[in-house]
């Protein structure tokens, strides 16, 4: 089976997550001070640029994994919806945090949440590399040679949530300031894995 | 007509309803105790799960049957729209079985709801298999020997529905256990529709 | 411009806007009795399911139009947005009808808010074929037979809502019926459209 | 890597991001006066319809620029990704702009908040030009004519709102007017980007 429906399953779940965070935006009713109560809820902004921004720069680390598959089985698609259901699910942690970032003793266990949602849905994208590997009738020949260094990029990122985890039961703040580190390394990092394919690709046409 | 278009629509409910689910997960609001009351609704997350994965495991299946699809007409896209209508209805039994499953009494509706409306969906999925096998022009032709293996998974799919039902006016926890075995059984068990059309096509193609 | 990337968005606009009319679904909170509360609102069961048929029919029936188009230009665009507003804006008088269709006087703005919306989304549709009758460099040549009896078919469809918000004043069940049975009129006859386009493509193959 | 799965995120986040509006359209509860409880908040209405054309039209100014692509890379990605973060987070400042626009001294942040998110998401589209303009590698050849004047269309229409922002000061009812006359100047103008795109393909095959 080709990969094509998949790219369309995929790109429809990534789309409504982003889209669906800004249900939670917040919505004062009949206020008689509209500037500080939209103020006032700022970390409902934070969580929402870092939510979108991870599952932004996921989608295209994401992409650059299909890029190497030529054709997918049943257990790829398995793998790819344990992936799918934790991006799906992005908007509730994103909620929960956003409410309590700034509640004292509560903001514990929703960093432990975010992070543990972000760790789940980095570990599970991480999860597809190894199977392809194991599975090079999956993959476009001359891009194996990216499939260790895509899954070391992706392992990586899935553990330094481990970090934000720990971090929390000391201090909050700094586990959801790690979160956004997370996603700022990954916007400004440029994965090697679209170059590695781009070249192996160029090397086999020579 | 082409079937490019109604994979379109398809892709686009399943990748909704699936994300349509995350909006019933628990928001507790000004929580003194937010570990408690995030893990006190836990049958909204069993059936988060379930449903994802019923969810996703018949988006592979019915992925399988278009495979054998050459060409659609107005009859077989109504049949579509049908299954998709119980597709896009699952995100509500699912909320009404994570509110009222651990409600003693009330727990009977809610089981008898989710499994009855995961029934019509197997069913109405299943309806599709007899029509293509006895419309040839909708169908690749090496394809038809696995039309009637593909109706009897799906029907046997959606029948096991029947089974949660009745025990659900015994037992609903047990009904509901019967929901989960359903989507792992699915989740094991390699479908044959898949490994036939491929099989079918190389013996075309010798 | 080829009209490939206009079928997307208006295959993802139908497909959210048809799974969107689930979160109007009754989810009784704390029912002592789930039963009752469930089957109480059931002409929200009838909105919903006559407002998903509608959609549904109506992305077949729009499939037939764009099976004739080869080109869009922007003021096709434009039509097919002044079309999607009324597609997208369809769960909002589905609500409000399920909600006031039972509540006496209250439901005759219920009744005329349906049939009406339904009305201005069959005329934006029918509106798009005179349209591509007057450039015909938009049109597959084979096709233009097909333009006049697509247009006569859809403007019907819309003008037959016409009639429903008529009755509204005299009886609104009578009215609600009435938005039913174009739904299953719809349902039940084939569009000639597809035909002619496949009897002209097979002319201009000869 | 070439724009297909882009196109695919993009036209997903926008035909969501089109259809979210209508979970803010008024829906009274239990109302003995509906047709004035659902005439009454007519600034909601015409909210609606303004966010919709305006994303509307974007759409097709951006699948305008999306013309004149023939590969992208991880940076056009990233602020394609900026772009759709504004896009994605329209429907909320629509709300707060329909719930605010009659409520007095209120009106002002809400008149601020839904021009200045309209201006971001102008500006965000802009930033893509200039980008493809220093990477001809992204580009096709014959395209290049077309990009600045893409660049000065799009940054006008991002820069009308600072007016729509200023003049939020002296009167919020002229702010939105504002608004509401861009969408409209741009449903009337035409772009000169698509047809610079079929001119300069023209002469090249000449």
């Amino acid at each position: 089976m080709g990969p094509g429906r998949l790219h369309a399953l995929i790109d429809g779940v990534f789309a409504i997550a982003i889209t669906l965070l800004v249900l939670d935006l917040p919505r004062p009713q009949s206020s008689a001070h509209l500037t500080l109560d939209l103020l006032h809820p700022w970390p409902t902004y934070v969580a929402y640029a870092v939510s979108f921004a991870v599952l932004g720069l996921l989608w295209i680390e994401h992409h650059g994994m299909m890029g190497a598959v030529r054709a997918v089985n049943r257990r790829f698609l398995e793998r790819t919806l344990a992936f799918l259901l934790f991006v799906s699910i992005i908007p509730w942690p994103t909620a929960i945090a956003a409410s309590y970032a700034d509640q004292g003793s509560q903001a514990l266990p929703a960093a432990v949440l975010y992070a543990g949602t972000m760790m789940m849905m980095g570990l599970t994208f991480a999860w597809g590399w190894p199977y392809l590997a194991l599975h090079p009738e999956l993959v476009i020949p001359a891009a194996s040679p990216a499939l260790p260094v895509g899954y070391r990029r992706a392992l990586i990122g899935g553990l330094a949530y481990v970090v934000a985890i720990a971090v929390a039961f000391v201090n909050t703040w700094a586990s959801f300031a790690i979160d956004a580190a997370i996603a700022v390394y990954y916007a400004i990092s440029l994965s090697p894995v679209p170059g590695l394919l781009q070249r192996a690709t160029r090397d086999a046409a020579d």
